[in-house]
């Protein structure tokens, strides 16, 4: 503890206390797997009955997909300084094919690790890293390819049912679980996730599960379009100075409203510092873009990008436990003049970056000439592809251009070549797409690369709504989730402005959230509806704090309810502040309701006393 | 002007500043028509040139449609106690069918007109209304069916096209125009909107132009499946108490965000002064829901309603000059205990007003008994019929039911008989429905209306987001306006929770001028994509202050971009705050279209010198 400075403890053991308080009317429980040690967590939130005309009738508790972390569970001890419990040691370890290292074996990593100058930044706890043992392949679809359902496997499809057994097998969830019909577009999501369907389908490339052996701490999530839609969210403190504790705040924030995976797109001098901090407190996987650091070594001139340094970084990342990278080897220096005619031009970074390279140097891209090498270091650490769009188009007129696709085609050849070397991989897609070019995109992708998970940012289906991005491009999202893509990749209010606060940030996740599960009902996730249920009910009973609960964002339900009607009581009232309670329709609907019964019965009395027949006799 | 205190006329005379500031880099324009009186608002907006390599690049202005009305135009004199000037009398009084009449002819409005003690409240300068003379129908229907173009079909005909002639011949212009194609959805948009398809549209039923002859105030717009998808806002009051001040602010809030027509929801006692007051200041058009004040004027009590005192209503807001109103004649008795198995029943107000008149009377009800009447009284004014959906779906759960369709059919019924009687018609819809639900309902509607333009509450394609339903409407706004719906009812964040007030206004008119927009660009509306074009060449060339002024919300976007970059000289700035200047993927791509150009300028050379041949023996 000495190397620490008090100012630092302090600094970075606290959290805010609105980053982790407790969900109203929930508790955070945990399914026992096959084994008392894999415990996937879910958020049960309790209801109450409701008060009607007879007795009052039970609402059973309704679970939601968790991905807050221990943050959100109250007999938790958090310690930033020591990091989150590492869950998944003993499955890594037992599976014995894995060596531990005496530190890290990047050059660059052994060297932050040895600059006594850092030890006030450095998280403290490090352990050693793990590699797969020599001739060993220690990523999911490795095993998921020899048959193995690894306690990752399973972990995700408990955490992708969510009690949905146990909902059907209780005849107090009979209505909750109606649901309507899904268009699926072709995906084949079973009636039941079971361990076995995750492993076929990450053996067949068509989900991953994200899962650096030196990130045992986080607890396993599945990308698949046969599973629920997945949101991505971004943290980095780009030229702005941000500091750790701010960082891991963020990250924190992110996972509490419903961020599944977070990709850290921090620059600066300590990034390598602050990435650990992350991982260490991260229960979702982390994903980088390690051409950001490369490019940092080499003071940001691209041309002086070389192949050793861009193989260090990505050793030196995946010794620290990030889960992915976005590796945007398919930028080919051909497809770079194609660029040329664009209004946009190359609109992501690391394309602009890779372009640049091969450009200056007249030569193929070392990512895309290295890419079985590059194999060889993800296998050993099972850290996921996310092979990047580094020709997305940024705007609507470049929208679905011959770059884009051809890129897209060169990611289904490195797609082929990662398999051959069991490395997961998913594809990263647009950008900026009107809505009637939204679904050549998903379709293309699914045959280009063959099935590989897509992972699109958004897309924006207007260019014209700076301030209101994460809306335009959630409106892309919402559908190409819904004709297959795997998981969204969020994007804030201040996208093309600034940078993001807390508020963006949380407004950025909800809306994914949104686009998701809208994504999952249209495909009819088995259900994916019974939290609309649930509301739907509970509006209709009146059931305000029910309401609240439910919501994807209960904090913000509440305080809105409380702008217009702040009174506790009105918590309970029959009405509500649109109509107040003369116009009430949802109370003169439960008049009718009652009326129509009762119109009903005596209708039937009435039949009966006719003598019953269908058709009578003037 | 003694009838009005002092106070009151301060108070009323002012909008604040925010409401009418000027937007930025923007001039108000009027393009003239076939006559003088013919003057069509647009905003222009101006850009700086593009500053590349060469010689500076001239960027044109920018025309965008204009909803704001003079509070927009400098050169305009605002006085809400005088009210915006009548700019259609000329139009109508010509016509020659109409007559002015004494005064108000329903009971309640010459009641509330000879009450001495409403003096304070009331709007000073009311005109003396306005009636088709005996024998006579004064619809835009009417006349467009007997082959008249009249001034108001130019004149949305000139507004539809948005310039886009008069840029076709600039060359200028030219990659500005560049567009995907659209996917219609059956939809037959032409390249030109004239003023004979605008007549040929009505004549048909598949357009309105919603313009009581009692409202010359307003500046015409269409209302159509082959035009540019509307949006319309709510205001109102309710319970709460708001002052007739605070409703023309909301108006005028309302016209300045791009609402194109506004409906007055407002309750409470004054509602018939409140509603002169907006009709006199607002160009756009004005929606009500009849049966809301009808309840009113029977304490609430939906039983006591009659044909009688809702026939009063009609003609008291006819003569105001109300432009549509929602009659919601298709709840009909029959449909009622089709709701009774529904999780949320009938949550349209309208809806469960009439149908407990409908069961406590076990009457079918009077809104279609009486619905010929209704029609005689609508094309004396030409007040549009929106047919109210009365039971559209509150959840998920009741979406597409059997009651929602059995209305809808009966909404295509009474839209036959409306246009018997030559009366302008739109139709209500839902409301809440899952993603792949939604196109069902354009579909039964275009069939069972027979392509009376749709006009639709979102749908919300969840109902988990309190505090966000704005955004998971917009979501079904934006995919039933491309599949067809003409106009979208906005919502706000407020929505199921409380009283939006003016951010949440602001939010949802964006939100939803994204959806409508976005349904425009993927419908292939010619020239819908000249202003993302604009915005997108303003990116690559860094050019912040075009940005802005082309943003849906300019105040906004440079709000957001200040949080992060306030200073001055940011906005000239080649990079932005996401990347900083290193890293920054646009410099980079205007370096490789440099280097490509150079490039293959090497290789053209290269290639003459070398013979120009294609084929080259190896």
């Amino acid at each position: 503890m000495s190397a620490i400075p008090e100012e630092f403890l302090k600094k970075t053991a606290q959290l805010s206390a609105e980053v982790i308080k407790p969900f109203p009317r929930s508790q955070k429980i945990y399914v026992e797997g096959s084994r008392p040690d894999i415990r996937v967590p879910l958020r049960k939130v309790s209801q109450d009955d409701a008060i009607t005309s007879g007795a009052p009738e039970k609402n059973p508790p309704i679970y939601v997909y968790d991905t807050s972390g221990p943050y959100t569970d109250p007999t938790a001890t958090i310690d930033l300084l020591a990091g989150l419990p590492a869950l998944r040691e003993k499955w890594i370890a037992e599976r014995g094919d894995t060596e531990l290292l005496a530190g890290p074996t990047s050059e660059y990593g052994a060297r932050r690790q040895g600059d006594t100058a850092l030890a006030n930044l450095r998280f403290e706890h490090i352990r050693a890293p793990r590699r797969a043992r020599v001739g060993c392949n220690v990523t999911q679809m490795h095993y998921a390819r020899k048959g193995i359902i690894t306690p990752e496997m399973e972990f995700v499809a408990i955490r992708e049912n969510n009690m949905l057994q146990q909902m059907r097998a209780d005849p107090g969830y009979e209505k909750l679980l109606r649901q309507h019909t899904g268009h699926s577009y072709g995906a084949t999501i079973p009636d039941e996730i079971t361990p076995e369907f995750v492993r076929a389908e990450i053996a067949a490339g068509r989900a991953i599960i994200p899962a650096n052996i030196n990130h045992p701490e986080l607890e396993p999530m599945v990308i698949g379009r046969n599973f629920r839609v997945k949101i991505n969210t971004n943290i980095g403190n780009s030229a702005v100075t941000s500091s750790i504790e701010e960082e891991v705040e963020k990250l924190v924030w992110s996972c509490r409203w419903g961020g599944d995976t977070l990709m850290d797109l921090s620059t600066g001098k300590n990034i390598h510092e602050t990435r650990e901090w992350i991982l260490r407190n991260s229960p979702v996987p982390i994903g980088t873009v390690p051409i950001y650091q490369a490019l940092e070594k080499v003071g940001g001139v691209a041309e002086n990008l070389t192949w050793e340094l861009f193989r260090d970084t990505l050793i030196e990342q995946a010794e620290q436990g990030v889960d992915y990278f976005t590796i945007h080897a398919g930028v080919r220096l051909a497809y770079v003049p194609l660029t040329a005619e664009r209004v946009t031009g190359i609109v992501s970074r690391g394309g602009s970056i890779m372009a640049k390279w091969c450009l200056a140097h007249h030569e193929e891209s070392f990512l895309y000439t290295h890419f079985e090498e590059i194999c060889e270091i993800m296998k050993a650490y099972d850290v996921a592809f996310s092979l990047g769009d580094g020709l997305r188009p940024g705007s609507l007129a470049d929208a679905n251009d011959a770059a884009q696709f051809a890129e897209l085609e060169t990611l289904g050849e490195l797609t082929r070549i990662a398999w051959a070397h069991d490395c997961q991989v998913i594809i990263e897609g647009p950008g900026h797409v009107p809505m009637q070019k939204i679904k050549e995109n998903m379709e293309k992708e699914l045959e280009a690369c063959h099935e590989a998970p897509f992972y699109t940012l958004g897309p924006l289906v207007t260019d014209i709504s700076p301030g209101y991005d994460h809306f335009s491009s959630g409106i892309g999202a919402a559908q190409i989730g819904w004709y297959g893509t795997a998981m969204l990749c969020y994007v804030t209010p201040k996208e093309h402005l600034g940078l993001p606060n807390k508020e963006d940030v949380r407004e950025g996740i909800i809306t994914y959230k949104i686009a998701a599960h809208a994504a999952d009902l249209a495909k009819g996730f088995p259900g994916a509806q019974v939290q609309d249920n649930a509301m739907s009910k509970a509006r209709f009973e009146f059931r305000w704090l029910d309401q609240f609960a439910l919501a994807l964002d209960p904090d913000k339900a509440m305080a809105f309810h409380d702008e217009t009607m702040p009174a506790e009581a009105h918590k309970v009232a029959h009405f509500c502040s649109m109509c107040g309670p003369k116009f009430c329709s949802m109370k003169i609907s439960q008049e009718v309701r009652e009326y129509a019964q009762q119109g009903m019965d005596e209708m039937a009395a009435r039949f009966v006393a006719n003598g019953a027949e269908i058709y009578r006799e003037i």
